[in-house]
């Protein structure tokens, strides 16, 4: 089935859940869990496949990512009772307003429709964002990646299966069938058939997003998170941040990228930092250089997300400066001053223009989970619709409903 | 200037806003309506040069809607005044949590930042959008037609003026000093410099936009409205809501284009449409055409925003098909169901998928001041941040402000 005809489906299939009950959802997200299960044998047998091709052709940490057993696939099933106990994002009353003509305006949350996403490896992935589009009301159209593909065709198979057993459209969970660059640009351009598109992956994906898609789309991901550290932090709280938000899992989005020292407490700090962070590598600026030895920064490694064991460190002469570095350096995803100055920290977090901006808490946080969204479909670092951690909320829009009893303008 | 010099300027200026009070932001509105009014003479001289070259190349229509006298600028002084009357839509906090580690997480509404307007001929948008950017917090670049550029650049100076009286950058209102499509292009595509696109015009400018907005962008305004005038309906109501929405100002996106008619009540209702709607041509389908004379429907007509006083109507055979009709047909703007069967009203309410759905009122209500909001910036047909009227809150973003004392993950 080419892709257009899979998105069409969708579409037909989205009116199933359009007036759908809370009880429904819950329902098919339980047997879509009970399927999984059921499925398993299949699911791992397609995993080993996939495994057996990817082995020698990519890096253990793929692998890892790549590899499922019974435990994960319990984990994946798991995932979706959660979110079938979470609130239905779909249908709350966001304002009502009487008008004085009598005219009853309701803003209501509604369904998207159909949301696509487009992601890579992990096949856990393909699970929890079926469970979070189906919450929220909509039909998804998932786009996998290839190592993944034959484990994602198992899980979204035995999904299907978890929705006939509820007299459900198996159109509402979909996998392209085809993971070549052209069906990720089909559905980046399919206008009037995706209300909304997700992709999940590295800076590449976003960037090809960003400059093709003609759907409505949300960037997600990419982060050079700051962490200030201001002349008057604790310096004991400082380096405990700063090492949580650098080595704590340095390949996800919300670790830190850079770290800004101010100038005054520079010749003391540093060393500190140097001692505490001894596995990773730092990327000296000048002045940072006059006071521990380090790997001189180039000029790309402050717009650099490394993802790896490696910091950027810069002086800077004070709150002012370092507002002024990260607004021309980051991808505005987190950051974090360190301080005990209360008027520092407030016009940092006014003026800093990101997703999340933390005031002595480690940049890690930033995650639905962390935030009690309960769940979490990417984090948004763009400023349209959606910004930082998106739960089931930020997977809905709205519509006006207006009651009237013949009121003309 | 050039237009990425005008953005660039925007950017730096907009932090001038970012922590700007709400008294600071409704002073610069009252001094910018203040020298608006003190520049009536250069901005009455500037548009007579617009309309001495518009003469014979334009219609009437476009003519009055180019024309300015000192009443239309008094006019547009009291807008900008209005808006400082409203709520600030700046640092609403929307949501706090505390989280079980003691992080307070804060959700707090946020200007864009720089948003770009691209609209056409009124000279009067421009005042608009300049006030209603400044009050969210945003720097504005503004891209007007080029029929009223002069307009345009005098309201634009001394709205400029205004903000210096402030001690306010005036790079914080710009117009675009090149009409031609090229600087369109140049906006659409201005990754980083243009937070939010907001394209004002027809169908052509917001195809256009979709095509190619590379930032983020708002469609706005194409309405082919539907009116479904069920069995159920009260005739005398039905023929007032119909006459009011296509009739009362045919020009706009929320007049209706199309009347669906059941199939039970088409004998009796359709007749009483045609005397009622005299000098609306009416394109009927051919069941419709048993009934009443008009001209038949072409394979365009359900799918055109006539604009004028022509009224495409076609026979159905209920609320399911009506629905069916409209998710084929509907831009999804606005939609309104006639009838006193409440069961019907509430499955056309939970199944059209418009920014606005109307039982018993007409679609002509869709408009930021009659919903309320005090003002409008466009009106969103598109599921993403924004649907419906957009006024001052949906011109703002929001941020995550998160306060710790040290936790790490």
């Amino acid at each position: 089935m080419t892709t257009l005809e899979l998105l069409q489906n969708a579409r037909r299939a989205r009116t199933a859940l359009a007036g759908a009950t809370t009880a429904v959802k819950n329902q098919a997200l339980h047997a879509m869990a009970d399927a999984l299960l059921a499925h398993t044998g299949g699911i791992l047998a397609a995993n080993a496949l996939d495994m057996d091709e990817a082995r020698g052709r990519t890096t253990q940490v793929m692998l890892d990512r790549l590899a499922l057993d019974a435990g994960r696939v319990a984990a994946m099933a798991d995932g979706m009772r959660q979110v079938a106990a979470l609130p239905d994002p779909v249908g709350r009353v966001l304002s009502t307003v009487e008008r004085p003509n009598g005219l009853v305006i309701r803003k209501v949350s509604v369904p998207m429709g159909v949301i696509a996403i487009i992601y890579e490896s992990r096949p856990n992935v393909t699970s929890d964002a079926a469970a979070l589009a189906l919450k929220a009301g909509s039909a998804c159209v998932l786009r996998g990646g290839k190592e993944a593909f034959r484990s994602a065709n198992a899980i979204v198979e035995a999904l299907r299966d978890g929705l006939r057993t509820q007299g459900l459209p198996p159109e509402l969970i979909s996998l392209v069938q085809d993971t070549s660059r052209q069906s990720a640009a089909e559905l980046m351009t399919a206008v009037g058939l995706v209300d909304l598109l997700i992709p999940r992956g590295g800076a590449g994906l976003i960037r090809a997003c960003v400059e093709n898609a003609t759907v409505p789309c949300i960037q997600t991901g990419t982060g050079i998170c700051h962490i200030y550290v201001d002349k008057d932090a604790d310096p004991e709280m400082a380096l405990s941040i700063v090492d949580n938000a650098k080595t704590s899992r340095p390949s996800v989005c919300n670790a830190a990228e850079v770290c800004l020292v101010h100038r005054d407490i520079a010749p003391a700090f540093l060393p500190l930092l140097r001692q505490r962070l001894e596995r990773v590598e730092l990327r000296l600026d000048g002045e940072a250089a006059r006071y521990i030895d380090g790997a001189q920064a180039g000029p790309r490694d402050f717009d650099t997300e490394f993802l790896d064991y490696i910091l950027a460190v810069r002086v800077v002469g004070g709150v002012d400066e370092a507002i002024e570095h990260i607004a021309r350096h980051s991808t505005g995803h987190s950051e974090c001053i360190v301080t005990r100055n209360e008027a520092a920290a407030e016009k940092f977090a006014a003026l800093v223009d990101s997703a999340a901006v933390y005031w002595n808490a480690s940049t890690r946080f930033t995650d639905g989970g962390e935030f009690g969204l309960g769940c979490e479909m990417g984090i948004s670092t763009q400023k349209l619709h959606a910004r930082g951690p998106m739960g089931l909320e930020e997977l809905t829009s709205y519509k006006y409903v207006i009651r009237g009893s013949g009121q003309i303008r």
